[in-house]
């Protein structure tokens, strides 16, 4: 398990960095000022930027499964991982490398389960930046942490298929290059659990896709990747746009998240770091009392446990994604429930103790830390809520030690069956 | 940075694993009868065993250092982590192959530091098992969390030293095969900090070397390592016995405890594992309010949380050997901090768990886990408390930023500097 | 101790809670409209159920110290914990009672300090309601959470004072009927620490006090009492202006941040009461894995633990309410760190268990639970940073020491010094 | 609700404390000399101890119940807490004032439940200070924090009744003084839950009462108390020793359960204020890294911390106290679950501070740090632990909410739901 960075990981992450230093960092007053001033959700230098990373290579590097011939450079997981924190030091550098969610998860639907026809159509446009997707599976009237309860019908109807229900927090879908879903609906209410859902790719032009409204987070909402609340009234959609088989849409869903999550992590522990550095630099600078905040012990060890979470977090995510890399999603599902868990918990402390450190700026506009506990609290509940991961991996815990000897009484005896003695 | 087994470790491993489960888990009942119950510090079947392990090369396994010509198989510290957490299932276990502290970490000092007298007459025997050692550092006195503090003084006299002091936790001294106890005092009150203590081997059978009492912890004297105060009263050691140089006590005394405490780690996160399949079993099997433990999702998170902990330990523990493996204890002062603050956290909790699950039992002589919450609160203050390795955290992240260009104001913006955007 | 409501504090409970259930809570949706998505500040119907309320006699109930003739009932600060906690349900129903910061606090240092004709001219219609007030503090460049830190200067010029420097938190400068501030300010850096700093009361129409901008918290501005940053470029006031003495300034602070902050844990405590019934209706409503969230161990705790907390704080709070009525402030110091260390954490914890029971909704418009998140994260920063309040308790829990014989060595012995014995 | 001391509770609370000054603590040394090392179960001068404090009537002060007739003083549960706490400072001065467990709580049954000539046999001699008692509910074959899984039987066999079972945590039952068991047993398998179980006195001279052993706790045998394992083995008594009813067993244990709980905490608050004391002292005198601990803002907060816990628990002690004076047990269900959660709790907490602030002393046989460690962790689990109480309320918020108007979705929307408005 060499969890180094390979010649290629080295490289990209170098180039990325520069780009991200020279190209990206310097026009982030302009980013705000385009968007979160003037609400516009695509400036030009963004596309300028896209066009002068594409034509470098940087691009499209989150897709281990990226053909020859597609534009970009592909890494595997563990090779993302490299560059991925990269990107996480500011919010916005992702749609640069066209790294964004929710695009690359869906392309990786694409990749694996689309036809031919749907990859030429769809799937060929969005490697190349031409436009962009949206995924519909959480609703608000079931608690979709448990995928079962998804109740929005896909009836067939000869050779179309017909959709109904409401989704929401269905990221991008009123974005103006927003140009197809992925949806996933219950398509045989009888079968067994975990096979009646289906997938289906419906382009967001059809009749009866209508965005009811955006949500705010943490009462603001999202520019660039706006957090829809979408009605499917009787939208029609041709067979042809199935993906996968009818009753396997969990299992396409299983796939999606595995990476969606890992780089998800991986753009956290950047931000984390970025965070690190920043605390470090105010307790330097900033005197309560008589003395710097660096030298309040507390402050010391905010700091300190900062740095062990980081660590552990990274070794974690690095080995998970080792793990997609040399056998698959499946191998890895412990680990993704690991990092899903441990790496929100850490980033949500750091943000919480930047907080600490910078007192009324931090929760103000003035700096990223009231954002990202936000961020943190959100990644607490999207992509499956901590308890839903916690039960998976007492269920893989219980499955391993199924057929192994049972320990007790043999070492179920003491005192003294400790390491000190 | 590859953490996988290699095929020796793979090898001896099984080795370990299959002499520990015929040998060593079906004498538990007598260890516990001759040891506990009748006091006897050294029982003879645990030199049988001794011997049987040495002559399968089972032996020394905790010495990196290890000479071609000495009994033993050397490993370097990635491949004993994968020996070391089986010996952790069961305390004593440590003994049977050689690889109990506070013997290991001596002979790793006669290995870098003892002249080759030195080491003919002190360090052979104790790699031949023929007799054990003590490290005496701690002073009731003073906090000696800053080794600073120690007062116990080494003054010259001729071409000796007489030693006048008091230390306690001098864990082994009164061991009937005790010989030897490495000491550090202070040589030199006026030099700068760090540079004044000096590290020397004392024969225990030396005039004014008296063991004034065996300290209870928890309440319990430990028979096979007692952990002792020693008054150190006039004692008179020769010249030959320096260790190292004069002033360079801490020198050593800091390359002794990186191994050590990766050691310590290894053995407690075989034992969390150990805990987490007891509390599998006692959650399938007991009931309470008409369903089993394991039915209540309170039980399922502390069994999956306890998986966490211990993976992450694991990777980080695994990369600390890695990394004293192929640079050395220095390059891996950052890591071993955190292993230090990281694994007796996780032992403590997954120990703490474990008593909730078992109940009344868990306190009791009855189960292994009240001398597990015992250990695990023990870990938090030695090899030093953790504030000191945060201390030490908090400075080495310090000095990584000090030549770094400073991340604000450029990152200091908000909001919209998270990976969510 | 007598903690229970008294008579009066029983019938104006019932009085607000009906007010609350019939006038202000059915209106919410119209306050929604009107100022969060219209921006108006002040809505009429604010204006006219104030003068309901007015009529009614439930007006200004946060004031101990109103006189006989001023308009409202008197309440102590016992009692008021009985009314204000159901103010609390719901943010903007303080206004409605004329209980809103910063204008409660700010009419308490004129109700102390103010001479009869600043009382005649800002006291008066600040108690009836017809202009609002804002308190000018906090500053962007220092760690203001050391009040000594304070750097706008208040020089003395003649018989004005000229006052320059930048605030920032300044709550409500830029609300339309905000008509004055009250300013802390240095007036003479040469002073012992404490003694330096002077309060002043500024007419927001006075040339050179600038309101630069409105700060977002969390993302989002609040319409009604905006978090203002204001420069002050020589404003001069004339002396007649100053509040209390010259160097005077910390004790006004000292007695004005007492009240404020047990009333705002008040309605932190009212608001948690809602939350922990929200979170009951959801787990029994909402079906996860084939169960009511309900039948989750997990759910249950989080429920049981948010009533323990609410409780715990509760008492706390109303003991500091109890010393505050009986003896003064400077009795009830340690009680008014405690309850602000206490009562956000709850809040805090409480408004986090139920973002992970509401899921998604939680952080979207439709719940009260982000800005409730929001809320709980501002609070451990505001009125002093938790870690000021940690260190204002540890430095009266040594003073309260200081002459008392020692406990060790005569406790300090063990072990069987435990109550289990 | 007035939790001031009666004139009565502050007389007794200082006659207490002067005799716990004058004559107990000056004769520890002598306790552990004769108790700890010689393992005296009852040392003479413990008798001659209370003799003395029976003559001042500071004797049986834990038993609201007490008649006027009956020897000592009685005082209600709110005042016992002012006298609780001075007893908890050292574990066995709770002997001296006859006010022991599991004596005390025995005593409280048989003053509720006893017939005349029960009383007269067992309960005067026992509030005369004469013998003692056990309490055998515990068993090592079920889950015993649901009473309803307790299996050991007592069968009817004319009129008499037989016991079959085993029994551990009977603590006392082997102690020479102790002279009678209440036990809880199954004598009806058929009948509804919580109504099968029957509440005997069983004589420890009774043929086929075996103390099989004495269980160690975290590694050592309590001397004074010793908790044993007992085997109930065809043990015959006449059903004159049936006290209450039959079927009627849980509801006296829950009334025996309520004021157990209760004393417990008042002694561990006790002790705390004893730690946080010692913690002060050793932070004043102790030096690492140049400077005394108490500069270090980590010890400040442990510090402020632990008092910000004492006073929590405190003021809930006292309330749930004053319940039950006023009302009854029941009344006070909620508050008796609350303390025993939130008092273990703080208990743990600042012992675990303490340790750290003490370092390896604290683990020793030299301070009362690791014995309150374990019995803190021990609290957590006896009495029921911890997930049952929170279990309780639960159910007691849910029962509290079932006629309420539902809360949603009139206070379900947001954002500004919050306080800050």
């Amino acid at each position: 398990m060499d969890l180094s960075p390979s010649p290629l990981a080295f490289e990209m992450r170098k180039k990325v960095e520069h780009f991200f230093e020279t190209e990206i960092l310097p026009r982030d007053p302009e980013w705000r000022r385009e968007v979160h001033e003037n609400g516009n959700p695509w400036p030009d230098f963004l596309s300028e930027l896209r066009a002068k990373a594409k034509s470098q290579g940087l691009w499209n590097l989150g897709l281990p499964m990226l053909d020859d011939s597609d534009p970009g450079t592909r890494l595997n997981n563990l090779e993302y991982t490299y560059v991925a924190d990269v990107m996480g030091r500011l919010g916005w550098s992702s749609f640069v490398f066209n790294c964004q969610p929710p695009d690359v998860p869906n392309a990786e639907i694409l990749q694996q389960f689309g036809s031919p026809e749907q990859k030429e159509r769809w799937l060929v446009p969005l490697l190349n930046g031409e436009f962009r997707s949206t995924f519909a599976m959480t609703e608000p009237a079931v608690a979709s942490s448990d995928a079962n309860n998804i109740e929005t019908t896909i009836e067939s109807d000869g050779d179309h298929y017909v959709i109904n229900g409401r989704k929401w927090w269905t990221s991008n879908a009123s974005h103006p290059l927003c140009k197809f879903a992925i949806l996933v609906g219950l398509s045989d209410p009888e079968a067994e659990r975990g096979r009646g859902h289906t997938m289906v790719l419906i382009p967001t032009d059809t009749p009866g896709f209508i965005v009811e409204r955006t949500l705010s987070v943490f009462g603001a909402k999202d520019i660039t990747t706006p957090h829809d609340q979408v009605l499917f009234d009787n939208v029609r959609i041709p067979k042809t746009n199935l993906l996968g088989t009818e009753g396997g849409g969990f299992l396409i869903g299983q796939a999606r998240l595995g990476p969606a999550r890992i780089q998800h992590c991986m753009r956290m522990i950047g931000h984390g770091e970025v965070m690190v550095r920043l605390m470090l630099e105010r307790a330097r600078d900033r005197v309560a009392f008589g003395k710097p905040l660096q030298s309040y012990s507390t402050v010391q060890e905010w700091i300190a446990e900062s740095r062990l979470e980081l660590e552990q977090c990274k070794l974690m995510l690095q080995k998970t994604a080792w793990l997609v890399d040399n056998f698959d999603n499946k191998a890895a599902r412990r680990e993704i429930s690991m990092i899903k868990l441990a790496v929100p918990r850490a980033y949500s402390n750091i943000a919480d103790r930047a907080v600490q450190v910078f007192g009324g700026m931090a929760v103000s506009d003035d700096s990223p830390f009231a954002s990202a506990v936000a961020s943190a609290r959100v990644m607490r509940i999207a992509d499956g809520p901590d308890e839903v991961h916690l039960r998976t991996l007492f269920k893989l815990e219980q499955f391993a030690a199924k057929d192994e000897p049972a320990l007790s009484p043999s070492y179920l005896r003491g005192p003294g069956n400790s390491f000190l003695e």
